[in-house]
C-alpha cells in the first residue's frame, strides 16, 4: 500500500560521534534534495548520545530538546520511522538494535562489528517485524559494495572476493613500500596522522578486515560467514627486507581480505600477500580501499574508493536512509534477507593452496641449499625461483628467498617447522603467501 | 499494494543478438535463483525476432511457438509484464519502447543510442504510465553506474565524471602505447579480434562514447545533456610520436569522456587527453572500462571492469529484469526519473581550460622558439615546459613538444591558428588536452 498519508519520515539517531554528528550535518544541510529523492521531508526526531556529547557545540546548536542520555525515553519517541545506529561496537549497540527492529522501525547501521557477529540474526529479526536493516556503510565507507552484491549482480554466481578494506593497514604497508621505513615507524606516523588508533591493534592484526570480509563474504555466498571462520593474520611481521624483495621480484605486498567458494567449500583469509604489482589492486594506495569482484557473469568488477572516514560514511548511511524512507511512502515493508543456504564448509586454512614467498638466513656454506630444497621437494613443494642475497661474511650466513609454485598450506606448514629444525637454517625470516 | 496473486513475471523479449540471446540463455539456465530473488518464477513468454533468426539453433532449441517476427503479435501478448529491448539502434527500438510503455510494461533495455536521444521523454512516459524503465546496461557493461547515481551516490553532489567507456578505443591506445604501433595498424588487429567493427567509426570518433556520458551526465547532473551538448573528438589523429612524447613526460594517453558542473553551467566533452601515468584511469588497459566519479561526501569513487560484451551485458540486464519483477511482486509503479532541473547552460567548448600539450614541426634555426612563445604569450598562454626533439639535418626542421599551464580553450585555438601562419612553422604535429 503506497503510504500517501506519510507528511515526512521521522529519523531518530544514536550517537553523535565522527560519523553520526556528519549525518545529523548532511540531514540538515541537504534536507531539501533528500525530501525530493523521498517525497516528503526527512526529520531528525531524537538523538541518543552519552552525557559528554551534551556539551558539543553542534548539539547545542542543533537544540537541547533533540536529545536524549536515555535509551528508553528515545525508544519511547512515537515520531521515529528509521534508527540510525551510529554508536559502534557490539555493546550495548545490538540491544539497541534489537529493540529498534522488534519495535517496528526501519533500521540504518554503520557497524561492521554487530553485522559481522550477528547479522544474520537481525535479518531474521527485521524479515519478522517486517522492517528493513541497512548496512551499506559497515563496509568500504562510501564506495557502494553492499548494494552491488544484493542488486547489481544478483544474477552472478561469486567465486571470488579480494579486497582492501582497512584503510590504516594500507597506508601503513604503502609507507614501508615506498619509503622503506620498518613497521613500527609507519605505525608512528599513521598515528600522528590519525590514521591509526592509540591501540591499532584491531586494524593491525586484520581483525576490522576480518569484520568487513564476514559482512562480504556472507552476502555474496549467501552462507554464514562468521569473523571466527576467517583465518587472520596482521601485517606486524613485515620488514622493510620483506618490501624490498618484493619490489625486486616484481610483486606489492598488500593486506587482502580473500573469499572464495567451489561447489563445496568456502575459503576466507585476511593477511598480508605478494600481488603482482601490475595489478589493480597494487596500485591502491594510502588510505583508500578497493574491492575486486568474480562472478561468472560480470568477470572482474573492481570498486575503488575512500574505505572510512566521516564524509564519504555519511554518504552511504545517508543512501540507506533515503532508500528506507523510499520503501516506507512506498509502503514496501522487508527486504532484507541473508538468504543463507546450509551445506558448506569452510575450508581449513590447512587445505588451502597458494604459492609462497619464503625468506630464510641460512648458514654461508656449500650443500645448505641443497639440504633446504630437500626438506620443500620433500613435501611436494616445488620451486618457481631462488635468489640468494648478501651474504654477511663475519656471522657467516647469507639471506635466501624462495618462491614456490602452488602448494598446499600444510604442506608449507610441515616444511617450515622442519627448516627451523635444521641447524643449517638460522631464522626463518617470513613467509608470505602469494596471489595471482 | 503487494501484488501476492502474482504466480509468475512474464518476460517479452525483443532481438536475439548476441546480448538478446546471452539473456535468454541466463533466464534459463538460473531460472531457480532468479525465481528466488523475485519470489516467483519468471517466464518467457515471447520472443521478438527477424526472420533470419529463426533458423538459430538457439532458436530452434527454445522452440518455435515463442517467436514471433511481428511486432503487433509480439505486444498482443497479455502475459507480458517486462518488455526487455536488445535489438539496439535508434528505430525501431524507439517506437517499440513507447509501445511497450504506454502499454503499461516495465521496460528493461541496453540500448545507450536511444536513452541518450530520448531517455528523457521515455521516462516522463514510463512515469505516466506508472511503470518502471531500466537502462543499467546501456552504460559500461556489468558495471553498476547507473545505480550507483539512482540510490548509492544520492547524497552526493557530483562535481565531476572522468570515464573510460568505450573499449574498441581503449583497446586500440592500449595497444598503441604498447606495441609503438600507429593507429591503422591497432585499428586493424581490433578488427581482427573483433573488438572493432567493419564500420569503426562510431567508436573510434567518440561517438558512442559521447552517448554514454550523455547518460551519465544527464543523471549525475539531473539535467538533460543530449549526445549533440557533447564536443567530440576522436582518436584517429593521435601517432606513436605522441605517445613516444607522453610516455617521456610522465603520462598515457586515453580518450575520456568528461562531465563537470559548477554552480552555473556543465561542461561535457569526449576526447584524447593525457592523464598522469600514475593514475588508477592510465592503468585501464585494453577493452576494460573504467569510471570515477567525485562527489562532495563520497569523494573520488572509481568503478572498473568489462564495459562490453554478452555475459556482462546480461549481468546488467537481468539484475533489472529482476528489480523490475521485484516492483512488481512488491506492487511497486514507477520510480523511474530524471529529474531533470531546468537552468544550467552547458559550457562552450572555447570557455574551457585545461592545459595542452602541443607538438610543433619547426624551421630549425635561432630565434625559431621565441617567435612560438610569443604567439603563446600574447594569448595569456603560459608554459610548463619545452623539449626541443630530434632534428632532421636534410630538411632543416625540428619537432618541439610544448606542455602549457592551464589555458583557455579558445585562446589556445587562436593560437594554433597563429601558429599554422607562421613560416617557421611546418606543420602543428597535434594538441592533446591535459587533464591531471
Amino acid at each position: 500500500m503506497t503510504n500517501n498519508l506519510k507528511q515526512s519520515i521521522g529519523i531518530g539517531l544514536m550517537g553523535l560521534g565522527v560519523i553520526g554528528g556528519q549525518v545529523a550535518r548532511v540531514l540538515t544541510d541537504k534536507a531539501e534534495i533528500l525530501a525530493e529523492q523521498v517525497g516528503c521531508p526527512l526529520v531528525l526526531r531524537k538523538v541518543k548520545v552519552l552525557a559528554q556529547d551534551l556539551a558539543k557545540p553542534q548539539a547545542m546548536e542543533m537544540g537541547p530538546q533533540l536529545f536524549t542520555t536515555d535509551a528508553d525515553e528515545f525508544f519511547a519517541e512515537p515520531e521515529i520511522d528509521i534508527v540510525v545506529e551510529a554508536i559502534g561496537g557490539e555493546s550495548p549497540a545490538l540491544e539497541y538494535l534489537k529493540r529498534a527492529l522488534s519495535g517496528g522501525k526501519h533500521v540504518v547501521t554503520a557497524n561492521k562489528e554487530v553485522i559481522a557477529k550477528h547479522g544474520a540474526e537481525l535479518l531474521a529479526l527485521a524479515q519478522q517485524h517486517k522492517v528493513g536493516l541497512r548496512y551499506e556503510a559497515s563496509v568500504g565507507g562510501g564506495i557502494p559494495l553492499i548494494a552491488p552484491f544484493q542488486h547489481d549482480l544478483v544474477a552472478n554466481k561469486i567465486s571470488g572476493i579480494y579486497a582492501i578494506i582497512n584503510g590504516t593497514t594500507n597506508y601503513i604497508l604503502t609507507r614501508m613500500a615506498r619509503d622503506g621505513v620498518d613497521f613500527s615507524s609507519a605505525l608512528s606516523r599513521a598515528q600522528e596522522l590519525g590514521y591509526a588508533e592509540a591501540n591499532p591493534r584491531d586494524d593491525v592484526e586484520g581483525i576490522d578486515a576480518a569484520y568487513k570480509l564476514a559482512i562480504l563474504a556472507s552476502l555474496a555466498f549467501q552462507n554464514q560467514v562468521r569473523p571466527e571462520d576467517i583465518h587472520c593474520e596482521g601485517i606486524s611481521r613485515l620488514s622493510s627486507r620483506d618490501f624490498q624483495y618484493a619490489r625486486e621480484l616484481g610483486f606489492a605486498i598488500k593486506l587482502l581480505a580473500i573469499a572464495k567458494q567451489d561447489d563445496k567449500s568456502i575459503e576466507v583469509r585476511v593477511h598480508p600477500v605478494f600481488i603482482p604489482e601490475d595489478s589493480l589492486l597494487a596500485k591502491v594506495d594510502g588510505v583508500y580501499n578497493a574491492i575486486l569482484v568474480e562472478g561468472d557473469l560480470v568477470g572482474k568488477v573492481l570498486f575503488h574508493g575512500q574505505g572510512a572516514g566521516a564524509l564519504p560514511t555519511s554518504s552511504a548511511v545517508i543512501a540507506d536512509i533515503v532508500s528506507a524512507a523510499q520503501d516506507i511512502v512506498l509502503g514496501v515493508g522487508s527486504r532484507a534477507r541473508w538468504k543463507l543456504e546450509p551445506g558448506k564448509v569452510i575450508k581449513p586454512m590447512s587445505e588451502i593452496e597458494t604459492r609462497y614467498y619464503l625468506r630464510l638466513n641460512i648458514a654461508d656454506r656449500p650443500g645448505v641449499l641443497a639440504q633446504i630444497t630437500k626438506v620443500l621437494g620433500d613435501h611436494q613443494i616445488s620451486i618457481s625461483s631462488v635468489i640468494q642475497k648478501e651474504a654477511d661474511s663475519v656471522a657467516q650466513t647469507a639471506e635466501i628467498v624462495i618462491m614456490t609454485h602452488p602448494a598446499q598450506e600444510k604442506a608449507m606448514q610441515q616444511a617450515l617447522e622442519e627448516l627451523r629444525h635444521l641447524t643449517v637454517v638460522k631464522e626463518i625470516g617470513n613467509f608470505v603467501r602469494v596471489e595471482a
